[in-house]
């Protein structure tokens, strides 16, 4: 599909009404707040094809797995994303004919995502039956201020008539997960409730008694004035609606403002939650829409000037990144670890679950630039707090001790089931300590680790320990049976990626040990009580390090992939006639594992998550053996391939890897954004921008830079919170200009030049 | 759960009625005629659990497929075979009452499977409300004369009380699977039609256009007297039955005679389906319930004649042997090559389908040896004509040429969906291959190979040519990404097994090419040019037999099972606590896979299969290596064993594993006979007690012998048709007599003494 969106520094922009690209639209103009979030429905009538979906963060349902032929191990149930109450409905009649942009003659049409002050906003001309024009412009959004607000401003003008507005202004909770693999109904009634100007729905899950109620309000106002029309309420399961009649005159627009408080029984007593969304309401209604949404540009100015990223000369790349920022932050806010961030985010409900090792791997680095220590701290807490479920995943395996963390998973527990995946694919539990290693190196808060780090990292290292097998023969360990980060390969043995990932573990976990027991002896002796962490144990674990098996190629000075890799028939992917491509589309999935090629970066990602233990020419000789053959059907690939070739000064191919994230949904890249954004991996443009451009690593608690830029841009800058100090770092052709725009000074090291920068000041080096 | 049936020589008794064990023998006494066949449900009422089965061969529905995550390639339908029409429904109220078995007090109960005449019978007695006592005896049977025709005797006779009868004799259309992916009904009504005393119900598939009409006849007799009695008739959709009404008189027996005769357009026109069931049935009713009976009793003893296997000293082996032969006649008759051995026979429906490489590798020897040779060489034709449907696979998988036949079907078309054994498990191809040589090797029918045979091996080995590659820098051809026979491994690269089988049907294409090439130059020529035979091609596949690769460990002398074999921990069975076993509901799949376990004979397949390439120290070094390794968890693993074993003189082993077959579903051995019997693998046990206590073979146009008995055994005898002369094999602890029952001589090689045996001889050897 041709890209249809108008570029813009700041805002995405549709114009023109094409029902065929509408769900896509659906789902990139979604807005969220952490709390919640919803699809770019429209609030009227709309008969076309649509993905309704509106979503509250936290609240899922255990959907029964569907299977062709169960396998032994397999979880019951896949935690799902729950599609929730639809509050943003407002059925339009007008003269007795229903407002519906399926039905109706549409002009003029223009759909709006402000990144810069979070709204939606939608204007357009219809033409009803008998040749009645209207025009409306639909405001909306959900606050990142008060986070259980949800705002409408709804303008009606009649164009060449007078008329009489009928509007139902509803909550509907009869509402269906468009995935439920039964296709049942999660959600049982519970109240509904009308007053003269307000109604309640509170519905709860069939099964894990979440209960969410949202109240709303509407006014209706012509001239600023409000207009005194008494509503009549109607009620049905799961339903309440509040219809109001008023004239519509001609040229003049009749205001329709919502409001709507959206509380679930996850931050509030069960038995109040009416009472509290009511009163959530009154704030909102009494501050008003446009206080409301003053209040929401100034919170978004406040996350831009914490991350922003400033292309100049290539609007489409600004455009593109602003978009994955703007997404990223609307989905996790990091103000509660209980959540995580979901593949769709707020934007679509494939996939389900809210946490793969996407979060760890690719979306922490943002937030532990752009966001106080606290935010990346709870992704970690998350972790820590799904301990306990990852031990009991252990069992369910057969282990003894030790923890894995799920595949994929809304409550510590596994909801996949592929069985290469679900059970093999266990490198995840690697990232997830690499995750810990990532937050102390880049924040300096080493007390994490001595309070729930090491307890985390002691329970992945036991699993390892168990996992590996001693060939006496050969006088190693080895890791059988495995699906590395390349899911193109299935049950392999000794993944490269995955073998090091764990002897790393043990390392990083001895050395945390030791870092306890010099600095906090009494805290260290705790720990080892606490985790009857036995003398014999780490023995095993140094031994395990000492004879690891990596497969490699030494004449070719590469790592392999797993065993047996240069068994294959090895071809660059520009060798095949383009009609194959995408494979996964193309080829059947014993081909494409048969075949060479790679779905993403496996031995490249552990170069990339262990930069500094290799040269740049084991780098260099990895990458080049690798790449050709690298398909990037996964979207979590190029950003490594894109920093890596950014490091071995391969400008062309950074670009061009660059380039293959950056729009993906906003040029629906992989023909399936109508699903919802590829969220976690809007993290990983951002990477390339910030790590591979800018050459951005924290490293003996220095922010290193080595910063390139693309001879396309003019320049480019991007915001790093490090230490305190908000730091502006600007490229152009020519130069580096940092800017600290705090009172907190800092270590920097630029192309290898070690600089002090003090507070509020600039440095500016030339490349 | 205890064995509950009764040791008999000739038949299956259940004495007592257990409600728990239904289900079980509703599997167990399940009659069949190649052509139809039934579980063995109750006529009347029974609202306790039970799976009503009733089938017809050759008549399925493409059942939408269910999974988890879709692969590329899988298909879009598993054929399912068709639970249909209910004929033998006898709703029977006595006084107003339903007789039902769930809710009466039964004593007395005795169902019993007559194998020797090919019936089964229920007798009973039950106490109804208020005491009323009556005396049941029901026997039915499907004929094996008049395919289409089944018959059933119900009497009936009061205790204790005159009274009344009311019999609702049905057909029922309205039939669901039990194993339908969504739910859903896969029979539409055509019509039903009713006269005085006949009802016809035709009823068609939703999809494929399969018509299927049943039509009933039933009479009342009391004292052998035919009762005047009037029926009345009900429809509904896809149901008709007739209600008749007689008095009941103490101690007297009113019996009622149901004969249907069961048509399909699969032998008929469609439009004549009623007319043809109708015809045919006047026929039945004629001869009459006590005529057809006895010509089913002849019709079986025939069928002994040819396949019985004696053993004396054994009540408990002997009734098993019985039953696995009786199942393998019932099943298959070989009459119509477009049918073949659906893996739970007419006893059930779990797994769908209809042909798994069982056929070849397990099923074919029974045939080959008891029936004549158009019975087997029907099987062969079955995949003949499947082979375009093969060759739309291959593409489907991306191969350019060659045929690759499915792993389950129907119709040629796969039908099952794990991309581990849908795409992976490719030796299946072999095994068809091998089907061809063990045919000709067995029947000496050469002929074949030219009309054929030729035509479908060519296609198998251009299917491994393209399947192969070659790795330069070891300069090998190798195999990536199958799974072998033992399916406890997954997506391996080089299994032994496979690139042996792929090497050898290639060795045996080229054969066969010689041949026709030598004994008729235009018949070659005809299929060089009919199949575009190239000179390279066939030089390709010499090449690829000289330089494929095999993994073996040269040391210890075994052949690996696939490349990394060694590197698991390597244990035996008899290790591992018996709370992990049976591995597949005790383990999570991965750590099965990365275990050394071995569902089913792999390696040993192969050396099964092509024995005489092996010598016997060869054999004996991979039996003693892999044998302590294997859990048997196949139904298909215990035969091969066996049968090496005997061949390597483990006596104690061979008859251990004979054990683990021969009563696997008499005793419930898996605990999942409520589903329906292991049909193919009963073939097995077969071949166990004739290629392995019989150490039969066929080898340069003679038939061998190598028996010794097992210590526990008095005697055994088989039957054994080979080229026109039936022989009987009789081993007792001392010596083998050999009793040819034909005119035809036979060349016969004893313990390695060849033998000359006239028609109508007798020959006894001491061991």
């Amino acid at each position: 599909m041709k890209p249809y969106l108008k570029e813009h520094e700041w805002s995405i922009i549709e114009e023109g009404f094409d029902p065929d690209k509408h769900e896509i639209s659906e789902s990139i103009f979604s807005i969220g707040n952490g709390h919640m979030g919803q699809r770019a429905n429209f609030e009227e009538t709309y008969t076309g094809s649509s993905l309704q979906g509106s979503y509250m963060a936290g609240v899922y349902y255990p959907d029964k797995t569907r299977v062709g032929w169960w396998k032994n191990g397999y979880p019951e149930y896949f935690a799902k994303v729950l599609n929730s109450t639809n509050w943003i409905g407002l059925r339009i009649v007008i003269d007795g004919e229903d407002l519906d942009l399926n039905e109706a003659k549409v002009s003029e049409f223009v759909r709006e995502l402000n990144m810069r002050e979070g709204y939606l906003q939608r204007t357009f001309k219809a033409e009803l039956r008998e040749g009645k024009e209207i025009k409306v412009k639909a405001t909306r959004f959900v606050s990142i201020v008060q986070k259980e607000i949800g705002a409408i401003k709804y303008d009606i003008t009649p164009l060449n008539f007078d008329g009489t507005l009928e509007v139902t202004s509803y909550l509907d909770g009869d509402i269906k997960n468009k995935d439920a693999n039964y296709d049942e109904k999660f959600w049982d009634p519970v109240a509904t409730s009308l007053s003269k100007d307000r109604a309640s729905v509170t519905v709860k899950t069939k099964k894990l008694n979440f209960h969410f109620c949202s109240t709303m309000e509407t006014q209706l106002y012509r001239n600023d004035q409000k207009l005194d029309v008494d509503g009549v309420g109607s009620e049905e399961v799961k339903y309440a609606g509040i219809t109001y009649k008023a004239p519509l005159v001609k040229n003049e627009a009749t205001t329709i403002y919502k409001y709507a408080a959206n509380v679930t029984n996850r931050d509030h007593d069960e038995q109040q939650l009416e009472t509290v969304s009511s009163k959530s309401l009154d704030g909102a209604v009494k501050k008003g829409f446009e206080q409301l949404k003053e209040e929401q540009a100034s919170a978004w100015k406040q996350k831009w000037l914490d991350s922003d990223i400033v292309i100049e000369g290539d609007i489409s790349a600004q455009q593109g990144i602003r978009f994955n920022i703007y997404q990223l932050n609307q989905t996790y806010s990091g103000e509660d670890a209980r959540l995580n961030i979901g593949p769709k985010g707020f934007t679509g409900e494939k996939y389900g679950g809210s946490t793969y090792w996407d979060t760890e791997a690719y979306c922490l680095p943002f937030y532990l630039a752009t966001s106080e220590e606290r935010i990346p701290r709870n992704l970690l807490i998350y972790r820590y707090n799904h301990l306990e479920k990852a031990r009991e995943n252990a069992k369910k395996l057969g282990f003894e001790k030790g923890a894995l963390y799920p595949m994929v998973t809304m409550n510590g527990e596994e909801s996949h089931n592929e069985w290469e995946i679900t059970f093999e694919e266990i490198h995840r539990n690697g990232a997830i300590a690499y995750g810990i290693y990532n937050y102390v190196n880049y924040t300096g808060d080493k007390s994490y680790l001595g309070e729930y780090g090491i307890e985390v990292l002691a329970e992945i290292s036991r699993f390892w320990e168990e996992r590996v097998n001693f060939v006496p023969q050969k006088n190693v360990y080895m890791m059988l049976g495995v699906t590395g980060p390349n899911e193109y390969e299935n049950n392999v043995h000794n993944n490269w990626y995955t073998n090091r990932i764990a002897t790393w573990t043990l390392e990083y976990t001895l050395y945390v040990l030791d870092f306890l027991k010099d600095t906090d002896p009494d805290l260290y002796a705790q720990w080892i009580e606490k985790l009857d962490l036995k003398e014999e144990e780490m023995k095993k674990w140094v031994d395990i390090i000492d004879k690891m098996y990596y497969p490699e190629d030494k004449e070719q000075g590469v790592f392999l992939q797993q065993d047996g890799f240069l068994d294959k028939e090895l071809l660059p992917v520009s060798k095949l006639d383009s009609k194959h491509l995408p494979l996964n589309q193309n080829w059947s999935w014993d081909r494409i594992l048969r075949s060479c090629f790679i779905k993403q970066a496996d031995v490249l990602q552990g170069l990339y998550f262990l930069n500094h233990e290799f040269d740049i020419e084991t780098k260099k000789r990895n990458f080049d053996f690798y790449e050709p053959m690298t398909v990037h059907e996964s979207s979590l690939s190029p950003c490594v391939h894109s920093i890596l070739a950014c490091e071995l000064g391969y400008k062309e191919k950074a670009y061009e890897m660059y380039l293959r994230t950056a729009r993906l949904d906003l040029d629906n890249y992989n023909n399936d954004t109508e699903d919802g954004c590829h969220t976690t991996s809007m993290a990983g443009t951002w990477m390339s921008v910030v790590q591979g451009f800018g050459g951005m690593k924290i490293s003996n608690d220095q922010l290193i830079l080595n910063p390139f830029i693309p001879g396309q841009w003019k320049s480019f800058s991007f915001k790093v919170l490090f230490r305190g100090a908000r730091l502006m770092i600007h490229v152009d052709q020519e130069e580096v200009t940092i800017t600290n725009e705090t009172d907190i000074a800092s270590d920097i090291v630029i192309h290898s030049d070690k600089i002090y920068l003090k507070g509020n000041d600039q440095i500016t080096v030339t490349h």
